[in-house]
């Protein structure tokens, strides 16, 4: 993969860069404070105070992780009961990207076909209710919680309202619901987005608000909205080896991303930006694999315009679909300039 | 736990810090970087061209993880057979201290009465002995590794004949080796030190070179000096959530560590600090607990002294030894100052 | 579910008998014999050679467990490298009815649609390859082996040539293939069948020879051919929960089925009683919801049927198909008897 | 190790034997039942209902397993939250015998230095006051269970005195308490023991009632007193394969073995015979390792007699005591007739 300085145009994914300018200040600035480790000190408690209020949400428990996976194995792997397992799309991250980290914990996850990444609640009934009318169900696995992401792998959103039929499907049936936001500044800028973060905290048992493609130099902040529903999480962080040791450097990041509101902000460049990019590639006549909203564009090209176009821009291998052609992403970000558009554009 | 600002003097420990002003440099530097992810980047490879040069074990297999206990359980775990334990000082990390970590892996961490932190050779082979001429060792866990800690929880060091001494013992009965360098830095820098990275690379089946705690904004590198002999060690570590996405934030840290020497220069004004902070102890009149080469002090103190000196001093907290005596350690770091010593001995 | 002296007939399942007559008088002949345990004795011992040679693999490693998801769990958990995953037909038993245990165990269940309880060859082969080519294989969990059943779930049979295409395939890409044979007995008498033990043995890494559910009064034989391919098996046992004491008990039962070729023979009048049950069923106009070889025979019921026969059977339920039918399951077995089968076409 | 037939005797252990004739017979004599599987039948229902019966605690969850090491696995394992550890013997069958099956299921053996096996209430009350006590605390292990054997595995008894103080400090600090109970029959027999089944029921919150060892063919019951304390233990069975399908042969056994007081009973021949050894051995000169009050003895031996005796009896080997001294186990059963111990005495 091509770095720095190289001609070629980088928009294969969003952990692809740096840090928002903010941060790296925040950095710069705090970098000879001595404070308390573990998440102890000033900055992250300021950081929950904050993520508390932007979610509406007073008592929720906020933890900072260092990454995507080792969140969802945590928060997952606490939140089952180990008779349970966790329902997920197919196509989820936990499904099919993480080598395997949930099994490792001792949970299945229990796969459903997605339609552009997303599950539904009438999937998520049928699938328990499988289960609870089983005579054998002592024998398997019980749906404990339904994982999503969101936006999801395809870029695609939960509307408020799938999301509320999630939770009551959820709820109803004594199962939780797990909302994964590795990239959910990237939902919460997009114009078909009318998902908040105070609709998540009422709806979900825990979420997760991801910073390492958002503009942070790298961590993740998970949202228990119901205090201390997941027991003794500190030490189970520490048995995961998920509990960061200089707290500080989370939390600070945390701070600066909510105490202006800049988390909302950061996804509304890279969202435009993709829009711009979607628009130039059909009015070029490449074709759209599916429509997205958010920072993430799926192209579907033939060899030649794979070959072309890779010579100029660094995109994802998403998918080969037969008959000579292939699927590549296109990833923006809050760090994607309006130089990169034009270039892009001027590339297709 | 008092913050920036107070007016007390905090060397309660060495993850306390920020980074070195040349990792924040570099960090900064090259923050507009667009590289791509999980160590695959152009200065994770320079870190690891580094860090095997350094180790004088040009075939090394090198890789950055965020944390001290994720690393323990991430090279333990994929280290051992199922079958297996680690066998390790009652007083280590492993056994106190990562909340049941090496367990929740399925391993026992078999325990040996320590001194001042250390185990011996005899004592590593006395219990490899009593497995293997057990009539019932297939019952029996197998120790199959040694972990041990240089510098070790208690400040103190291993000997290089010692070191040779314990590697000796482990693979002449087909045990691995791995030491725990969280403080390794503070190692390299003491005098009495006669153990350099390529004795580590030479005698240790594995072995990690801390940042957090040494320099590092965050990060640690695992070294395995025989290539592949962990194997899929990269998907184990997606695993056990410890693959970080951003490689690059890890591994440019560890190219600055390692470019011009740096890692093994920075302990060295925290060992000269806590040597005068030693010597000001004792010319006080102050009795420490044990002597120790590294930066880690261990002073006793009465009820009186420890609530004056507490007022002044963020100190940590070790053990409570009876008639009115505690056990505080001071802890050094490659970032305090000179003013701190002599804030810290007008104190006394 | 109706007991001993109830007027109804009992047809639900092959693990509702006790022991075959020649073992029950085994046990009760050797009763107060005092033998060492965990499988030293000499039954135990008598058994795995005679094992060995109807398998016609001299060198086999022949363990004798108490239960069939106990045997799933240890050899699928003791034979997978942690990264690897097993490849199963979604209707298998690991994949549905052992309750997670496989992913307690650490390792996803990598399932495949089934055509009644089977998976091919070039299935496995496609979903291998979808590992083997994608650029992002080391974040997934590698195929690392193949369970099947035979029989199946659904009664139904492998032959020798799809047998063999699994063992190529996997072989070829380095998987391990593993035979669940919980039912082996209905298998080796069924007329369709030309897999022999020696062939298993032959094919496999792994397979159990199910004695629970053909004439046992418990119990499964692992066999393992080559010799120590599961390195400390028994020690791996032990740590299962899955060594058992009396060795002998489970011993002494095989040696009585292979002495004198019982357990090839043992399960032939269930699979003639299951075959005169299908003709009568036909013949009285009763749908069969597919057609099998073996000891297990599914019809299909409408409402009156199911509620007028389940007075006088006790069947088990399989599913409910809508349109107000149901499929029941009819399991014969070596005990079955000839006035079972009478008074089961009776009820017809 | 000798079979029968040989001219030795074998007194090596307990686990040597068949089943007491009783549960012959009514295997004999209900072999040709058919009944529902995974202890749903009638004699399994009958023997949970005597059981609770025998320990006064009707609504008491009673379930039936194979092995002791499974037992302990599964109910350690499902009793304990994961962030909790097990508190037991250094000498414990779960520290040092059961090949790290706890911790392969997650959780770390604390082990208490042991007197004769035992440990004591204020040893426990000290190890849970350290962690309750440490400012690390939410680092550490949470003990969450005593686990002890009942007899020891040196054949010692815990007093109801004893037993008290372990509950009552057990359960003000919130930890269970689990008795393994694998020789039970024995402690229940021996002149010394003031612990009944119901003060078993009182006082702890899981035990077992040990069938392998005390006249069963094999099995073990696991008493909950109070109902669906471990919630889902029947799945969780399942997964760790400790669910057996013909349940009846489990129930069965126990149902013999509660219905007329044999339980009570088994042991007394055997602690007797126990008896009249210890004191042959001291008439002799022989000179026990120390006392005990049940069934199996420690005998001290210098290498001569160890040779000589050691032709004529089949001991078990325990402990090399230096100065050519061998510690050797004597263990009678249930099954050991007078003319055994005749022949032994005669031995000596």
């Amino acid at each position: 993969m091509p770095e720095q300085g190289s001609d070629i145009l980088c928009l294969a994914s969003d952990y692809m860069e740096g840090a928002h300018p903010a941060i790296i200040d925040a950095l710069v600035r705090t970098n000879r404070e001595r404070t308390s480790g573990y998440g102890t000190d000033g900055h992250s408690e300021r950081a929950r105070t904050l993520i508390r209020a932007a979610c509406e949400c007073p008592d929720a428990d906020v933890f900072f992780l260092t990454g995507g996976t080792q969140t969802n194995v945590t928060v997952i792997g606490t939140a089952l009961a180990p008779w349970q397992g966790v329902v997920a799309a197919q196509s989820g991250h936990v499904s099919v990207h993480e080598a395997g980290a949930i099994e490792r914990g001792g949970h299945k996850v229990i796969e459903l076909p997605a339609t552009l990444g997303k599950i539904g609640a009438r999937q998520v009934e049928a699938c328990v209710e499988v289960w609870e009318n089983d005579v054998n169900r002592d024998h398997m696995v019980m749906p404990g919680m339904v994982y999503i992401s969101q936006p999801t792998e395809y870029g695609t959103l939960y509307s408020l309202a799938e999301l509320e039929g999630l939770s009551e499907v959820c709820h109803r049936h004594g199962m939780k619901l797990y909302v994964d936001g590795a990239r959910l500044a990237y939902a919460l800028a997009a114009d078909e987005n009318d998902v908040t973060l105070a609709d998540l905290a009422r709806l979900c048992d825990a979420f997760c608000i991801g910073g390492t493609k958002c503009g942070a130099l790298f961590g993740e902040a998970v949202v228990i909205p119901v205090h201390d529903s997941i027991p003794h999480f500190f030490t189970q962080l520490k048995q995961h080896g998920a509990l960061f040791a200089k707290g500080r450097i989370l939390g600070l990041q945390f701070e600066v991303m909510f105490e202006d509101g800049l988390y909302e902000r950061i996804g509304r460049s890279a969202v435009e930006a993709a829009c711009r990019i979607r628009e130039a590639l059909v009015e070029r006549g490449y074709e759209l694999y599916f429509d997205t909203p958010t920072n993430q564009t799926f192209v579907m090209l033939d060899d030649q315009r794979l070959e072309e176009l890779g010579r100029r821009v660094e995109m994802d291998f998403w998918e080969r679909i037969g008959e000579g052609r292939t699927v590549m992403r296109i990833a923006t970000s809050w760090a994607t300039t309006p130089e990169d558009v034009t270039r892009l554009v001027a590339a297709l």
